[in-house]
């Protein structure tokens, strides 16, 4: 059942059509991670053992939900900010006023372009902050699925952020796309902090 | 219909359930970095700007597309891998031959569950070294896919590795657990390079 639908997934992203793409399977791959994260809360939700922060867990089950669903949900608007950008690629140059029209089409695009990845690593530090919260206090048996959730959202992170430099780089407004720029790599930089912190303490218990 | 297909796979990866985990999720993100390759030649191909090199593009699609197909197979494989050593913790140790018994079984199904991850990181090894010459020759357009391709790679071979490590770890025979782990570290080693010199070339390109 899951090889075939893994199989549907792949089979899309595959192909030449340009959505989705690197932007959309980052918020997928982010969306992973949330998953990952809630099966160990799963895993420890019900376990005598785990009583005393069984609380604490249910609702960073219930976050991880939330998060998910938005990653999911951003996949989507990923696919969607991309049809303006296409069809502003489209658009006629060939007298002075078609030229003007169009750079100002493309920059709208653009920006609404880079605009959806930034939202999909915004959503995704807030999952590696719960990640933290399960490698602390979530069930031991499952210990490596936080590692490998934190590795997922630290790539689906950074996955994201091409997507962002890839439009703002093309920005005439630079105070902006220099703006947008700063907040991107400030954002993979905590994910990088979070990440190293968590790994080396999944590795610890896992080695 | 991407989002009822990502949701469904999500839905099964969030519960209790230990399989799919991280093993088999991380062999589903090692085949996404294979697909966003595989769009990656699909641009390319037939593109008059990239006629030299459409013979060889070619052959890394067909190949991508081959190591895609395993590791979807290496998902269902991981799960497979479960069963036999989650009846072997189950069994009885009441009495010195049960004890013996039960020792003997879960040995086997440790090396099992060890060797599923390993075959996963292989394989997605061979994908990282045809992102190399996606990145290299590739249709520029699509230069941030085969970043994101590579992040996810690395990521994927790294979650694997996890779970070589939390078996391995439990096996009485140290002599062939330690080859066993030398030779997972040593890919991760191999991945972290070919990334670093992927990705850089990739930043290189895009900023």
């Amino acid at each position: 059942m899951l090889e075939k639908k893994t199989t549907d997934f792949l089979e899309v992203l595959s192909s030449a059509a340009p959505v989705p793409g690197g932007g959309g399977t980052s918020a997928a791959v982010g969306a992973f991670a949330s998953a990952l994260g809630m099966m160990v809360a799963n895993l420890t939700v019900g376990k005598k053992k785990y009583a005393d922060v069984e609380e604490e867990i249910k609702e960073v089950r219930g976050q991880l939900k939330h998060l998910q669903d938005k990653l999911v949900e951003l996949t989507d608007e990923d696919a969607k900010a991309f049809e303006p950008l296409s069809r502003a690629y489209g658009l006629p140059k060939d007298t002075k006023e078609q030229k003007a029209e169009k750079e100002r089409i493309l920059e709208d695009a653009l920006y609404e372009a880079s605009v959806v990845p930034m939202q999909i690593m915004e959503t995704i530090l807030q999952v590696v902050h719960l990640l933290e919260v399960l490698g602390e206090k979530g069930s031991r048996i499952a210990i490596s699925d936080v590692g490998v959730g934190i590795l997922f959202a630290q790539a689906a992170l950074e996955g994201a952020s091409l997507n962002v430099f890839i439009n703002t780089k093309l920005m005439k407004n630079r105070e902006r796309a220099e703006q947008m720029n700063q907040r991107t790599e400030a954002m993979i930089e905590e994910g990088r902090e979070w990440k190293k912190r968590i790994y080396q303490c999944v590795l610890e218990k896992i080695k």
